[in-house]
């Protein structure tokens, strides 16, 4: 998965990216489908490990514009796991209780603690593109938060969290066709919102805004993975795998049971 | 006040600042009673504009050895400031709960809202000195929380925060006066703890994990003021002078009323 890692040298494009690459997997979508199976039944195994340990940490962040696929991704990757361990926080417009403090304030109340996974969906990231497109915030605002991004989750790293950060990337047209399966079938009407089609209206502008966001808070101790997400089952694989190949890199372990536990018969 | 404020010029001396020291004040101690009063009446003044304006929050940080008159010191220098937009935040040994995070989740929850003030006793000042002193991290994790502490206080300071920190200072033998006097004052004795003897013991450590702490992170944005506090009624007068000083420096206005409701009669 190492083609999806954004490298932190300072030469991120993001119209490189292929929404609609699949070739990091050999095979179709019949197999990917078997594969990511498979990669759930690890993770449930590492989740455990994981809770169990109480060691390590693990956050993962979601972005993506409009219809580009962080609910269904989150379904399917994590379908299956021990949800005690797992917790998904989405972040909406801030409230007016939120926007009266510091934009990290929201996002930094709900990190993982040790044994958890934590799963944001949408962050701290649409204070750096959501609001700069919208001109919620001037220029030298958003421009000093790439800093402060860089920094708080190298505290958090520092202090024990392991951080993997996902872009979803789909291409317009794959919007376009969502956002009018969204309109056509009444059960997934509700989703829609008519400033998604304001948004839509800004492409651009998201587009470069993320590119900027994330060329400058990619790093080692917190890369980002832009996936072709234009294909779903082959964004469910990729997050998987990166996601499992992460937690099988912490070589967690069960922790030591009390002494003298092994032959001991229960009356 | 400028005497006692921490420059960031890499050549911090705790030992250079004297806990006996009252020379900025010009008069006695009666005077000085007289003239916190009158700081006191700016404090609640500017206070209520504070709350109105809802634009600015004031964070301030106080950190002492124990008996270094941090409660005092709140208790004198916001005695009558309406209690609605001041909260005092302690911050004790972490729980459990708040050990399985980053240090710094527990004192971000609790930064102001716009239009508030919160005082921080003791605060993540304790996760680079009394755990440092401690030895409950090692060398290499408390030695990076100084630039954690920088870049999360410029955050704050950036979206809003204006952060002053204060270091009360007092000497070893005022210390020893001042926990003999819990000791032997039964209305006293509850503040008394066996593990302020062994944090006597340690005192040397301290006064270097203060003086490396305070050097590290005092910066243009969140300086360090280190107050002479061998005396109440100076580091009383000193602490409300530093901050009437700021906020007075803010040059806040009541909001704008509606139009039109000047010679309304309500009837």
């Amino acid at each position: 998965m190492k083609s999806y890692r954004v490298l932190k040298d300072g030469k991120f494009k993001l119209s490189r990216f292929d929404p609609d690459d699949t070739s990091e997997f050999k095979g179709g979508k019949e197999e990917a489908l078997v594969e990511t199976g498979q990669l759930r039944a690890r993770l449930e195994h590492l989740q455990e490990l994981l809770y169990a340990q109480k060691k390590h940490k693990l956050l993962v962040v979601l972005q993506a514009v409009d219809a580009g696929g962080k609910d269904g991704t989150v379904r399917v990757v994590f379908d299956g796991v021990n949800p005690t361990g797992v917790r998904v926080v989405s972040f909406g417009e801030p409230t007016e209780h939120e926007l009266a403090r510091d934009y990290l304030w929201r996002v930094h109340r709900h990190v993982p603690a040790r044994g958890e996974i934590t799963i944001f969906n949408r962050s701290h990231y649409e204070d750096v593109v959501a609001a700069r497109v919208k001109g919620l915030v001037p220029k030298k605002v958003w421009r000093r938060r790439y800093r402060h991004i860089r920094e708080f989750e190298r505290m958090l790293t520092d202090e024990g969290v392991t951080l993997l950060k996902f872009f979803l990337h789909i291409s317009k047209d794959e919007q376009r066709q969502r956002l009018q399966e969204r309109l056509d079938d009444p059960r997934k009407r509700w989703k829609f919102r008519r400033s998604d089609l304001e948004d839509r209206a800004r492409w651009d502008d998201y587009q470069a805004a993320y590119e900027d966001a994330i060329g400058e808070t990619s790093t080692g101790y917190a890369p980002w993975h832009v996936i072709p997400a234009n294909r779903n089952w082959y964004r469910n694989w990729a997050v998987s795998k990166v996601i499992v190949e992460t937690l099988e890199g912490l070589g967690m372990k069960y922790p030591e049971p009390e002494e003298g536990l092994a032959g001991l018969k229960v009356e």
